[in-house]
């Protein structure tokens, strides 16, 4: 234990130790404002909302009077053995905007690895209480991610976890995996995308039998995968065919939709992206929510679970036993309400819904049209991503050492525009941009991030052409 | 999937899933107001802030205007790409208000179970930086609890975790458990307190010798154990001698100061729990917070590391992949920040360890020398707990059938009393009313608590008399 000497430039733990980063400064609307080795780059257009949590976009005056509100009306109430009635109105305005008979409870936590953590516990107890403490295993899927916490990186799946293998969920006998669905890069050329989905189900189909039904517990899947896969959409007939195979064998269906739901990529203006795929009758049982659910301005995720397995509880013991010190945190969920109230009355998720696909369209129309190294441009709504290939035929991805995703999120940056870009995984998934911006995007903001990703892509093309790499 | 036409009385997931338990309606100071079947009980004196959370109580006028000027000044950061002023600040702020050298950088998380997980994430990063990966076993405590997501509850130990069993981290070859330091009922009679920590130390050093100094990664306890084994104070000798094995075969000391920490029980008025018993240079290498840093009114959570973890980061990779995406929250970091400067300022935990001290002191007085269920009275500063048992002199306790530590939550809360009852465990921990009362407590306050204390637990001892069980 010595004492330190040298002045240290950041005092936090994450991402690059030691060096002070670029700091976010300031925001309004769509816009931040980027401070980095003492100079601010003003107005960024933010094309990511932070993490694709700001619904609102930043700097938002009323959410500063709902906040204000929230602070004076809430007192803190431990979840064990108290209650407060903001939660129970999150819950129910979750429940009632959705379709029908869906949705039966909520719980509210802190973050989605909370609440995917939450889920796994819920799904445990769910067969205990059924009588049914045998049907353990977890299925999930390659090239996927469902929080930062050690059980939910465990039904994870993706090289930035291999390190830490000592301390997940046994991966043999309870965290099974199953192929991703990733249309572009695994559909064969000669099949259908209903013919991949069929594949992609038979080989689910196998997986439970391998591991005996009777052992089965649950599928989890994101409806449209995030940061691993970089929204792609499920095949048709791909979702309701897990539904049908989970009502088959007796397992629990669960959806994640922590950063691809609530409003973010919803056809009819309202909550679940699942409603893209799937009616009301073959909906999941289980329902990871989060980052928009508080748009960036409070931390808070949650469950949601429908009547299928309340009623098992209610049916059992009737309880849960313990909890987090801050589920349903009677601030979080106020604010929460509030927030959700105004994107719902202001037809927020329709705007989303329009100027996202609007984007999505454009990015296809000048990247693809051009000679670049976007190789594919996908995603549903106010959720896209522009994957980057060597070879557009092929395929082929480039070489993890040319860092693409890397450079890519620089040269990005200096022109004004901040993503989420993710490292290519060796044969598995190619270099990824993944937009998702805030839900009060105008079409000026639309043409602006498509233009600046069009010089972004060519800007580094060149760089990639004049060093011999494409 | 049906369509449920009963109408529900509560569309929460947690605790009694069905019934609408008791809401906190209302809060000043030390006092809650709580609704329970229609009726306000007004005033309740909050004996355990919450859940050992609210240090500076609750409707603080300041914390308002904190509140309001953290939302303003505050846009959310991705913690991956960018960070934010107010979560440097807020890492400065408690290295700087702890020993000099001891802690070197922070993260800060939503809760006290992330904070763990993150710590579990960064113990294994730190064998892999210095090429140790196969330092990878954790030993931690019987009745021990670090949170509720599944990492922290395989290295908790309790019997609420049994059920959850097929989700845990390898409980044989990873986290290890050694016996908790419970002086009241473990201690024998004719050892000094120094004996039966060297006993208990003993144990630790042939679990280490016994898996092997270089398998073993960390050793993590609380400093002041919370729920589930009721604030028994480490015996004399047992953290320093914790510290010397880890110094011994190179291994991780943590303390967990989640419940116990950040003010709660620090005798020079300042942040850390261990310095009631440890010297600067016997440290801990990591340490969770949480609790009391947010006050209840926003959820944050957090881990310090110390220079040597530090170090080894920055000499190897110099960075950590990924995070979550509420880690460092701007907002959070910023009224935490405002909250720990205004408790340092109104000096409250030189108040709270007076106050503290003085309420168990008088607990003690009371309850101890008149006849009575309550076997132990133990804790230090702002964390106290009774323990009731059937026999003073064999501490013998009650059969859990009997509810005694519901029953008493029941008969405290009727007398205008809030706190948190564990049940107990068979032939291993007792009964528990547990007290982490505010850090602005006056004497007045602390008489009331007492006296309800005393009263409640009159009440319970007739009860079990009648009864013919005490």
């Amino acid at each position: 234990m010595t004492v330190e000497a040298a002045p240290q430039e950041s005092y936090l733990f994450q991402a690059n130790i030691g060096k002070a980063g670029p700091q976010v400064v300031g925001g309004k609307g769509v816009r931040v404002d980027v401070k980095f080795d003492g100079k601010v780059q003003k107005g960024m257009i933010d094309a990511v909302a932070g993490a694709a949590v700001g619904a609102l976009g930043w700097g938002d005056e009323e959410v500063y009077q709902i906040i204000n509100d929230a602070a004076r009306n809430s007192t803190y109430s431990y979840p064990a053995l108290l209650s407060n009635e903001s939660a129970e109105e999150l819950a129910k305005f979750y429940i009632e905007n959705s379709p029908e008979g869906v949705f039966a409870a909520a719980l509210w936590c802190t973050s989605g690895s909370e609440s995917n953590e939450n889920a796994l516990r819920i799904i445990r107890q769910y067969w205990v209480e059924r009588g049914l403490p045998e049907k353990m295993k977890i299925i999930s899927r390659e090239n996927s991610y469902h929080g930062f916490t050690l059980a939910a990186q465990s039904i994870s799946s993706n090289p930035r976890i291999d390190a830490f293998s000592p301390l997940l969920i046994d991966q043999k006998n309870i965290c099974i995996k199953m192929p991703c669905a990733y249309t572009y890069r695994f559909k064969e050329a000669k099949e259908t995308e209903e013919e991949y989905a069929q594949r992609l189900l038979d080989i689910l189909e196998n997986k439970i039998l391998e591991h005996t039904p009777e052992r089965v517990g649950a599928v989890i899947v994101e409806t449209l995968p995030g940061s691993a896969l970089g929204t792609s959409p499920p095949p048709k007939g791909y979702l309701k065919g897990i539904r049908a195979l989970c009502n088959k064998y007796d397992i629990i269906f669960q959806l994640d939709e922590v950063m691809c739901g609530t409003g973010r990529c919803n056809p009819n203006g309202r909550l679940n992206c699942w409603e893209n795929f799937l009616d009301p009758c073959d909906a999941p049982d289980i329902q990871t929510v989060g980052k928009t659910l508080g748009s960036g301005y409070v931390t808070i995720a949650g469950v949601l679970v429908g009547p299928k397995i309340r009623n098992a509880f209610l049916e059992g013991s009737g309880s849960i036993i313990g909890g987090h010190t801050y589920s349903c945190h009677a601030f979080n969920c106020a604010v929460a309400l509030g927030i959700q109230k105004k994107i719902k009355k202001e037809k927020l998720p329709e705007n989303m819904f329009k100027m996202g696909n609007l984007m999505g369209q454009k990015l296809k129309d000048k990247l693809l049209s051009a000679d670049n190294i976007a190789g594919d441009v996908r995603g549903i709504g106010g959720f896209w991503t522009v994957e980057f290939v060597q070879d557009r035929v092929t395929k082929k991805m480039f070489d993890s050492s040319l860092n693409v995703a890397g450079r890519f999120k620089q040269i990005a940056y200096k022109n004004g525009i901040t993503l989420i870009c993710m490292p290519s995984v060796k044969d598995n998934v190619g270099d990824l941009a993944i937009m998702a911006p805030s839900f009060i995007i105008t079409e000026e903001d639309v043409d602006e991030i498509v233009e600046k990703m069009v010089e972004s892509t060519n800007e580094l093309s060149k760089q990639l052409r004049k060093e011999g790499v494409w």
